[in-house]
Formats: structure tokens, C-alpha cells, sequence
């Protein structure tokens, strides 16, 4: 029976990686005789805000429910539409309402590609950061007081549940279990945010008594973005508060070269609802309509959603793919931010035909 | 008349940097001609906590105050105190009450240092972090309710206040009009954090019409950290809240080499209080009790509070000197972290020399 994926482009360089993404599943369900069926949406993007005055429709939500991925490409021009409009709008209802508890964010160092870190080679940076996707930081509880006055106050809620906490830690150590090293890195910041934080460490090492192979270290994150500058290598799975997972799922695909090429999942493991995978990259106004932008992060992100549709073997490829047409390092294929002066297209197609 | 200065060393290496920051103050006011004297606390300490069950007496409010400076260590020793009580019972409180609402944080990358950035030479680093220092997500109001339950939920306010907002973008902005690029990075995140960061952005934008003369820019606090690895060149001041701050000025100084040489001002600027002068780094209990531990935050801060208390010649000596011993390099003198097999007293001591 064929798999039904939601295709929803987005703005921007979403709307110019996400043919590249096509085409590369498309390759790769050519190659491994997979039955994909794709849907194209016009909405969750600020041209459909425009027209309709909402980044989705009322029935976004039965629209999207029966589909077994989304692939999304990237949202957001705030020309037009603020930030947090659009994206309040659309990406952030989807992690809430379809529960995608878990944002899973490689960072790797690919061959071919420079790390601005001075001496780092492939190998040395290979890490996940897991993210808490739904609560913490990212919260719905506020307002604001004497609005327009010199009294003026604006307060906003970080909201941390235990069932919140504990599935994403548990998710993290589950995955550190799969690893070589089995580390885990717990980003912190208790000793400055006193109520949230110190509780996210309670949970942690509440959690690691049932993890005993588990190697559990922690940092304020201060200090954690700078080793992963300084010590990129001491890193395995660095867990995360939805903020926290935010910055750090930057700062790693900064250091492995590019954010270009960073993909992400966001999951909701029970399978109760789809998943969605999208690049970590924004839409990136300022380099939007002018077809460079690296394709890479949407590709590798429908590999991700191969994976998780249990098409393992056929994800397997398209990373090699990528990482074969990296390794060769044509400057007429690869795009600007990684050293050449191809387009999104000649990278795309390098990649598909790769597959 | 003489200017008093208070002096707490602190927890793990801030008793044992502090030393070599009174010495090399010293040796400025011998130079210089300048009257200061100094007066040691043991309070602010996990030892003064184990011992009277809190971090500072009751009075110490009263015992500061009238002092011209305080110059700080470093605090926290987490085996035996919980940070977040260590941290709010000292430090905190001292930025709260002594409203030392400007964080200032050079990011400068020195002769001799060589930067984990590949390529990165002294000249291509050098900006300041402007961080808000009393409010923001450092709050107090929060709490816990069903606690050790299912149902457990944990809440931390954000509170920007209009007076907290409009003061430190008052500072960044006039600190920027007085540097050569006259530039101004906002750090924000109002696509996520929907309430506390768009009222952020709109006090950037509303400040920025009485400086038309400094050019503003803002990124997301994720892509902004990935920046200061990808391109640390484009910036010049930074400001950001009391986390963003945080954050932003300890990943700065790892890219110019250490977070060991990294100083920083606590600063009320109307002089209504106390200012504190501490440097960047921890009590890094790791490194604590092996005379290992780089002196030259500590230095470079007491370079910070001799500007302050307006020895502009003797603050400049100072730095002066730490820049001709790290450009010197001499092995036996400098201490690990940047290269040498020295301690403590011989970077110390070499400084002191030099001033
Ligand atoms: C120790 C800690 C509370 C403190 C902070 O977060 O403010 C420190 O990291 C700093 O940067 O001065
Ligand atoms: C666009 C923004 C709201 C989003 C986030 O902060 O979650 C993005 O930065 C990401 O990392 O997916």
C-alpha cells in the first residue's frame, strides 16, 4: 500500500530545496521500489496568509492527520508576515498538535566539507542533539501589562511537564544506548534560571539511575556552546529544553561546516500522528529567488523520513549519496556555501542521480 | 582619598586567580599613582555557606554599599552547594540589588592566541557583548504545583520590564555610536518566544530611530550562534537578554581561544551603587587546586573596574601588558589553556612584571 506524504513548501528557499527533496525520494523509490504517494499544500506559507489572512485552514488538522510523513520545506518572510505569526501559524501548531515530542538533529562532519573549526576532520564531530519539541521555552502563557506606559511589563511562561521532561530524556538515553560511546550531555542552565532548570536536572538524573551503561555528563549552556566549539568531539547525544535544543541544533550544523545541509525530524514516536522532517535551515530571505541554496537539508531530511517510514536500506542510500557527491567535491555541482558555484538544481539532480 | 575596593575571591579557582588580580592592580597603582585600598570578604563562598547556612550575612548590603568597587572571583562549588543556591544566594543578588543592569563582555582575540576558528587572526575578532543583567529569564517568580506526581508541572516567568528593556539597549546603542563601525546586533528569538521577544524586537526598533547614525541588525539567537563561528567578523556590539547575554559571552571569547581570558563589568551606571568587576569563567571545579587556572580574566577585569573608576591610563597599562606577554608566548610563562605548561603566579607574575 503506498505511503501518503503531505508536501508543504513553505517560503522562500523552501520553495526551491523542496523540489530537490522530491526528486531525490523519488530516486530513491525508483531504486528500492517504494510506493510513495505525494500531496502537494499550498498552505502554511505567508503567500497563503496573505490571501487568506491564516497561515492554514480551519481543517489543517483532518486535512493532515491520516498522512504517514510530512516533508516540510521552510517558513517565514517577515517582510510581510512577523515571524512569529508565521510560524506560530503553522510549523510550531504541527509539532504541538500532532504531539511531535522529539526534534532529532544530527550533526556531522561530511567529507568534503570544511568545518570553520580549526583541524576538525570528518569523524571528529558526530553527534545528535535531541530536542524537546512542544513545551519549555516555546510556551502559549503570557501577556502583558500598563501596555504603551513607562510601566510597561511583559511576561512570558516556560512550562515544563513531568511527562514532557521524562519522554524526551527517555528518547535521548534510548538513543545514547544505540551508540558506540553511549554518552549523554544534559544542556542546563540551573544556576541562573532557578525553577525550570534545576528540575530539568532532577529529572535527568532521576532518569539515569535506569540508565546505568549510560555515561551522563552536564553543562550549563553557556559553557556548552562554547565546547562545542572547543571540544566538539567530547559530544555523543546532547539533550535538550525546546530553547536549548533550538541554539545547539544551530550551533552543531554551524561547526560541521553549514546549516545548509543540516536535516531534522520531528517525531512523534507512538505513531498516534505523522511525523514532519524539514531542514534546519529557515527560508532565508536573503538569498531566496536566487537558486543557490543548498538542498542538502531537505534531501537529507527526506532520508530521515525514509527511515522512520521503515525504509531503512533506501535512507542508507540517499546519505551516501550526498555524502559521495560531497566527497567528490565538483564546484560546478556544489553550491556556494560549501565552497562551489553550482545551484540548488545541479546539486539536487548531482544527488539523484547519485541514488 | 583612596577608593575601596571590595575583594571575594569566591569558590575553586577564584581564590586562586583573585591573588594574581590584586597583584597586578597593585603594581598599576604604584605605577600610576593611585590610592586603592583593598578590603577581603570570606562571604560569597560555598565554605562561608556550609559554615552560617547562607552565602552573605544579613548585613551585607550594608557592608558594600559604600564601597567603590567590588571585585569578584568566582563562585559555585556544585559537590557540596546546588548552583542555583550558590549562585542567587552571592552573585545574583549583588546584580539585583546593586542594579548593575549593564553586562559588559569584550570578545577580543589577542596576539599570540590562536582561535579555534580556522584562519581567525587577531583583528578579525573584537566586539562587545551587551548583556541585560537584572531581569529577563533570571526571575524569581515561578513555581511547582502536583509536585512529585504524574501531573507535575514546573513554571518560570519571563519578566522584561520597559526600564530593564529601554536601559540596556540605551547603553549598547550610545557604546556602539562611539566605535569606529557604529553597528548594533540585536539578539531575539521572536519566532519561537512569542510574547517576551517580539516586545524585545519593537524596544530595538523603537530605540534605533534616536540613533540613525548606527546601523542595526538582529538575528535569532540560533542562527546568531551559529554566526559568531561562521563569520565573527560582522560584529561590533551585541545586545542581548540576561540568557541570550548569557550565552552570547562565553561562546565569544571560546572563538577567540579561551573563555579563560575573558573579562567582564557589572555595571550601574548611574553610580548609585557599587559596580562588580569579575571575569567570565566559572570556579571550574575541575581544574580547581592545581595553580593551573588562567589569571588573565581576572586581570583584564580589574583593568575593567580601574577604567570604571576613571584610570583610563592604568586600565589601558594593564591590558597593554597582558597582550605583550601573550605576544611574547613564552612556554614556561603562559598557562595550559592557551598553550604553555606555566601556573597561575608565573602568568600572574609576568603580568604584574610588565605593568
Ligand atoms: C554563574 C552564573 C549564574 C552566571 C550567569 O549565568 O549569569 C555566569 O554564567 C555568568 O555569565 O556570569
Ligand atoms: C523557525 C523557528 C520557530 C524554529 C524554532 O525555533 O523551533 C526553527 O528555528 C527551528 O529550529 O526549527
Amino acid at each position: 500500500m503506498a505511503q501518503r506524504i503531505a508536501v508543504i513548501a513553505g517560503d522562500g528557499i523552501g520553495t526551491e530545496v523542496m523540489p530537490e527533496g522530491v526528486r531525490a525520494l523519488e530516486a530513491a523509490a525508483k531504486r528500492f521500489n517504494l510506493d510513495l504517494d505525494f500531496h502537494t499544500f499550498d498552505f502554511g506559507s505567508c503567500d497563503y496568509y496573505l490571501e487568506h489572512g491564516q497561515m492554514l485552514p480551519n481543517d489543517w488538522f483532518e486535512q493532515l492527520k491520516g498522512f504517514d510523513a510530512l516533508f516540510y520545506g521552510a517558513v517565514g518572510w517577515p517582510d510581510t508576515v512577523p515571524d512569529h505569526i508565521s510560524l506560530w501559524g503553522s510549523l510550531l501548531q504541527f509539532r504541538r498538535q500532532f504531539d511531535q515530542y522529539i526534534n532529532l538533529r544530527p550533526c556531522k562532519l561530511m567529507p568534503g566539507i570544511k568545518s570553520p573549526l580549526a583541524g576538525r576532520e570528518p569523524g571528529d564531530i558526530d553527534f545528535y542533539v535531541v530536542r524537546e519539541n512542544t513545551e519549555g521555552e516555546y510556551s502559549s502563557v503570557g501577556g502583558k501589562m500598563f501596555e504603551g506606559t513607562e510601566r510597561e511589563v511583559v511576561m512570558q511562561e516556560t512550562v515544563m511537564t513531568r511527562t514532557g521532561v521524562d519522554r524526551v530524556l527517555k528518547y535521548a538515553f534510548d538513543l545514547a544506548q544505540t551508540r558506540p560511546r553511549k554518552k549523554l550531555t544534559s544542556a542546563t542552565k540551573s544556576n541562573g534560571i532557578s525553577i525550570t532548570m534545576p528540575y530539568w536536572d532532577e529529572r535527568v538524573a532521576e532518569m539515569a539511575k535506569q540508565y546505568p551503561d549510560v555515561a551522563v555528563d552536564k553543562f550549563h549552556i553557556d559553557i556548552l556552546t562554547a565546547n562545542f566549539v572547543l571540544h566538539p568531539d567530547w559530544f555523543d547525544v546532547v539533550v535538550g529544553s525546546n530553547l536549548f535544543g533550538d541554539i545547539l541544533s544551530d550551533l552543531g550544523p554551524a561547526c560541521t561546516g553549514t546549516i545548509g545541509i543540516a536535516p531534522s525530524a520531528n517525531i512523534n514516536p507512538e505513531g498516534n500522528f505523522p511525523s514532519l522532517f524539514e531542514p534546519v535551515h529557515g527560508s532565508a530571505p536573503d538569498i531566496a529567488g536566487k537558486g543557490i541554496a543548498n538542498p542538502i537539508g531537505q534531501i537529507w531530511s527526506g532520508a530521515m523520513m525514509l527511515e522512520h517510514l521503515g525504509h531503512q536500506d533506501a535512507a542508507k542510500a540517499m546519505v551516501d549519496a550526498i555524502e559521495a557527491v560531497l566527497a567528490e567535491g565538483d564546484a560546478d555541482v556544489l553550491t556556494r556555501d560549501i565552497g562551489g558555484q553550482g545551484t540548488t538544481e545541479s546539486l539536487g539532480k548531482a544527488i539523484a542521480e547519485r541514488i
